[in-house]
């Protein structure tokens, strides 16, 4: 599969979490910046930063949110009005259909103590249930997002708490689900992630500027260092001394029962990333290399699909001995507001974005590895264009099992009726994309990505991590 | 006065509510357009609509807010996703330096019983107060204005009542100050005025549809025809059987004890419209005919200062037998957006609004009517070109008397030190602006323009009808 | 007749032009915007200005044009990069239907002898012939307008003159038509009007700066101050040591055949202008007196049609001793960019940009002054909201002929199928617009409007100053 | 080199030209659209398409141009408005500081036989000279590009020509430089290639449509077909009946004199395109070669710099047996609008666009390959990031030789001050990147790269294929 685009639907991560805190005083908001453009991978629909100064009143918090790109959405002027030395940012992929400014994050609110700013990477499970509690009790929403959920159980224990740290502690031991969340108080960075370790989240710093952020790449795009993952089921607090106190949630599950998200790996994070103690580089050149080992073939060249199966391509040609080869281009320029074809244009249309390099495949015959398929549609037209330009032979390798279940903890896998994994079996599915084979990466192989990472292999096998709805919670909030 | 714009400091109206409810279930957006537009010039800084229909599933609330004047903000496309059959807007004006969309309106939330959004016109005097409160109870406020703590009230309320009006009755007795609300809930169209009639509101139908306005002239822009102004303290509901019931506040006060706004007549208000009985046009007509007895003088012309001193200055001319006289031409494409002038182009820049008709005023006395005087500024430059263009004598007559004291009501007086009536005499004041004599409105005449209408006059005399905080309440709520 | 409007098919005039020479080398751009400014009235569709620095190198010229408003086009930050003490602008109305940037002025050119910038007032009757002249030379044409004619006539000549003004003179005497045109040469800035002055140019100086404008209100409006009006036929050039030399066309014609448009003095020019020695303000105010001499009427009050009815029912009410009344209020944040009334709306939304004040005319008889009327529509909607508002008659008197015959000069007449003067008797009229009485100004009578001023009323009965093609010639050169 | 941006100083394309004529009288604007996308690398400044229906009036050009990437200024509703079945494109990279819309192109003209839309690649030598001599018999331009002299040529040529393509051939017979132009008149499309083939130019057709475009990737991009290449010193003309026509100019040289651009191999071209026979990959994969064979090393893994160098680094590793690595992850989300980073944030920042993949390079000895060094910084900066990342060695390699001399055909090469080959010798630029070793391609290996070709190598050895001038001419035309 091809990155997230308009004109494709793919699988979706929600969000990315950045967050910043330079005890000499320094602006952190172009930091902040920086450092999410390194995360614009994992949502792309909005975007917003939050910053206040620990120097000045209590609550003073400067915001700026939009949908769109952070390139679109910000502009060298707006940090003039971004002056603070601590501060969070979020970049999200919305999962319901219409995009609402609203839903943006992070999150600023006044509350009993000042002002709080929250952004938060994940999906809660029993947030329409907590919502109709506390509206029962009289409480308004201003958003559809389940973060808002969590900012009103962090205002509703911050009541009778000591501190803020307790109050998020306490709060995240009502809310169940996916989450990794960056929380800005007046003098306070906060960090908190799952018990189960579904989401990523990861501490580095800077100088006197400690960080927090969904990926390492983030850190490392702003010159920081990487310190260590945040521990699942773990609250970090970064005070105004630069101490980072670490308490857990009471959930908090052994090793053995965490589940992290195994797509992470396969697409989500950025290649140069390493969450949880794994490369994702290493992840992936390992799946190319299980399914070389499970779906050899006779070949003269393996291809990945750009930017995502090119790694487990080089791992299949590392160990099968196959060459790998650069097929295609990707045209960097295509918009992302896609001018939509005429009727007998569209046919022709999607070479747009991915054109094959006739001299590398004439005459070959090629692996062709991706990491997944969703409706078929773009692979089979990957297929039908490398046979134009003169393939023999192509067989599809893909690095993800069938997915078949949904996801509950933020992945935004499309309905049953768009995947064509649950409409049709292997065999089907290799005879209408035109492939001379298919294979899709065994269930049982995958660990052998992650080593002995424990891993959420529900979308696959229907075995959830903990207890969810019998129902479609997507847009259960409103829209 | 002229009118506002961004280079000029005067008084400033804070909001512009319009609701209306179509029983027949055609949409409503584009008519609550038109009724804004007809509201914009209480409020030019941002605006919104948010409407429902009430044939489909509660609490689908559909809203558009943005910066700016309504034309810049609304385009035609919007208004297909703005289907409903019932829906409130508003214009603003907001109080603090720092415009921030957050603050628009209408607030559209979800509580206890599904949707509610909220439209507000005026000042509370116990906001932070109240706010407080429930913050100690563990509530979060997104925004920094007033009209989100009627809305916790409201959704507090809620929990123990049996309708949406009762709470929202309820929620009306805790509060203190000005305010005119119109509020939409899935089935119903509420309207609520303060007990002293601060702010004006009213009742309008149009074939199977009400309306509510601030303005009557709202009413008639669309061709809905006036039924009755909302009564001070009432609370209105509309339901969907098309019945009208109304119910007052605890604190409802005899008539004699209420205030009503006289800067509503004296230039808030559009000159066509007639609130609580009495037409804006006549009142002003009045004042200028009060002026006329308490300062005659002989003189060649009357001229008013466009818009807003026109009326009064034709109410002088009919009382005093001078002929009333276009001397001005305003330049309706000066943009809001003005290109800053250099530094020794300033001071021939202030003839670009408006300019004097030559030929109209050469070798004539003028008698200069104006409805205020802010810093003085404004009036000087005129009576300076008058003089220039060869008027012999330039008598000023100001419609309102020197205001001296804060307003807590909503509206933006700006603050002592840039008051040239609390700094100087008003001799000194005449001298400073070059004008040959100056007269004010005395406060007791303020009584002839409206009639027996109760007026509050605490910005003259510092008598305020309510409680009001020792302190300016601007901002109090974060910004 | 309102002022234009996009959902008013009105009489457009087509240009306003302004130039600026500091000796003294200050910045002229923002001077020119504001002078265009005062100009806006002219032509609202698109606008520009360009600059040269004449102690710089010979041929830089800066500049910047849009579609739209000066407000709309020109933001503080364009300022910078529009440095130079001599500089030319212009605001434009197309007749073409389809807008188009590449028509926008000034007209930027290099030729010969470095650059040329022209800004262009009027219409040429023989632009087709030159154009089709100088193409079977070799010449191409970047644009579709008269203008770009004119720039290659003066480049032609430019070749075998000894100076510039020399070209532009010579260039003049080969084009025929209306036209009032600045020019900037690298060191001279040149103004010329054609021999019959149907449209106006003037002359104006502030301290050791020269100024060129339409009207002298966008003198005033930079606080210079005027000099005199450029005589018809005559080409004025001020050169770098500020002299301002005069030399004629060929073909200038005697005063007595000159043909200055009366339109301006109805309503193009702006209140406070004053073209050829004619205040505009007294030739309304006479043209209303004539009004009330021709046709008497016995009623209660007068009322103009804002704007540009307004002085003429002065004149009106002057003449006939009937109290002139405010009787509309203008909404002056109706948007340009208008949204469309749903069907069942539009009969309502007539009033959203005037509307009655119900008290001044209730009971009343009104006389009612307006312009013109081009299809009746908007004349026929304020007649009926008069009547329902209370006004028992409603006298309609027109300041301008019926115009019957098609304008070669400038002035954007309707086809004859939208003017309802030439399809319709004057009773006719009157019936279909439901006035109680109407009366145009009697051709006879315009002469009394602008004293000895010889003028243009080919409009009104065919008899045009110079021969005119038989067809129609907008849009004749592409659009 | 990575890709031209904004913060890169690089080597820069200066157009892609694209013309199409669908003689089914389909509407080409969208085609047109997505051929140009597929060009977008040749120029990111400006783009524009003009298109006009051969079936309606003479003349009817159609266009749209902007400043920016296709996908900022082409949204789906300009299409409506630019309906017609023949039509030309442009993208451009403007060689001058300041963007200006009106060099944008195709540039649309009226001419003696009505309308002409020129589109143009390359660079003229004697375009000042030309333009003088036109400018002195009278001629006005509206433009500071050579293309307007070559549009003013054919249209003094068309004069006494019979048929369009008479007339170009014998304007182009005048001009002298590099070219490849594509000409839309009302009933032909034209292309022209200049006689030494310095830049391409290619002819390819969709069911009834001819296509003309500067790389054959284009028309795969709209799925035509490769019919063959314009030849050098070919007017190519295709008429109403869809018959192709060629004529030769008179200075057609022979093919050894011929002169090819070679960077189009090196890296204008985009990867998949095939150019006078010779395919880009494969010219890449021999470059590669070229330098494994004249500097081995004793290395780990070879790496390109993304997306340029990933060929030739491909090419490497297989004649040298070092295995290939992706060794970069390049953030695709980096906007074109660069946030500056504040001054303590530089150091960090260079990071943001291509991140280094550690685990592939840790411990490693790596070959790293680029087309090319401009200033250095950039390779700089990549070598500090692997060593920092853990690599042990960074051999360097640059698979173009050093650039010393400007070129005047259209390859915007810096000013030697800012050519770091033009101010070190090889050594000290080793020294300066932190290199290991470094080895630019030999001149003596180019031809090795394109087989037979005869290409230009003047930017290397100061071997001009035609007489140049002796200064700068860049910016000539004014800017």
């Amino acid at each position: 599969m091809t990155e997230n685009t308009d004109f494709e639907t793919g699988l979706k991560e929600e969000c990315g979490v950045f967050g910043m805190y330079d005890l000499d005083g320094h602006d952190v908001s172009r930091s902040i910046y920086y450092g999410l453009e390194a995360l614009q991978h994992r949502g792309q629909e909005s975007c917003g930063i939050a910053v206040s100064d620990t120097s000045g009143p209590k609550g003073r918090v400067k915001s700026y949110k939009g949908l769109g790109l952070l390139s679109e959405v910000f502009h060298t002027g707006q940090f003039d009005s971004l002056s603070g030395n601590i501060g969070i940012g979020h970049v999200r992929y919305s999962t319901s259909g219409s995009l609402n400014i609203n839903n943006a994050q992070p999150l600023v609110l006044n509350y009993l103590k000042g002002s709080l700013a929250l952004a938060h990477n994940g999906n809660l499970v029993n947030a329409l249930q907590l919502r109709e509690e506390m509206e029962n009790a009289g409480a308004i929403f201003h958003t559809s997002i389940d973060s808002e959920v969590i900012a009103h159980c962090i205002a509703r224990e911050r009541v009778n708490s000591g501190c803020i740290e307790d109050a998020v502690k306490k709060a995240c031991d009502h809310i169940r689900g996916a989450f990794a969340i960056v929380l800005m108080s007046p003098r306070k960075l906060i960090g908190v992630r799952d018990p189960y370790g579904l989401r990523p989240l990861c501490i580095g710093q800077r100088d006197n500027a400690y960080v927090l952020a969904s990926e390492d790449c983030a850190l490392h795009s702003i010159g920081a260092h990487f310190i260590r993952d945040v521990k699942p089921g773990e609250v970090v607090t970064i005070n105004s001394r630069g101490e980072i106190s670490s308490e857990f949630l009471d959930d908090v599950v052994p090793r053995e029962k965490q589940a992290h998200c195994i797509f992470e790996y396969i697409y989500f994070a950025r290649l140069d990333s390493c969450i949880d103690g794994v490369e994702v580089y290493n992840a992936r050149i390992r799946g190319g290399a299980s399914l070389a080992r499970c779906y050899p073939v006779d070949a003269d060249i393996v291809a990945g699909v750009p930017d995502s199966g090119l790694a487990a391509a080089k791992g299949y040609s590392e160990a099968s001995g196959i060459p790998y080869a650069i097929a295609f281009h990707k045209n960097s320029y295509v918009g992302r507001t896609f001018i939509k074809p005429s009727q007998d244009e569209r046919e022709s249309s999607v070479k747009i974005k991915l054109s094959v390099i006739g001299s590398v495949v004439k005459g070959k015959r090629v692996v062709l590895v991706d990491d997944s398929i969703v409706r078929g549609t773009t692979i089979a037209n990957l297929i039908r264009t490398l046979k134009h330009c003169g393939a023999t032979e192509v067989h599809v390798r893909i690095s993800s099992p069938p997915f078949l279940h949904p996801c509950y903890f933020g992945v935004d896998v499309p309905s049953n009726k768009q995947l064509i994994a649950s409409q049709m079996s292997v065999e089907q599915i290799r005879k209408k994309i035109g492939a001379d084979s298919l294979g899709y990466m065994p269930i049982r192989e995958l660990p052998d990505m992650v080593g002995d990472l424990p891993i959420c292999r529900a979308c696959f096998n229907n075995e959830y991590p903990m207890e969810v709805p019998d129902h479609e919670i997507r847009d259960e909030l409103g829209d």
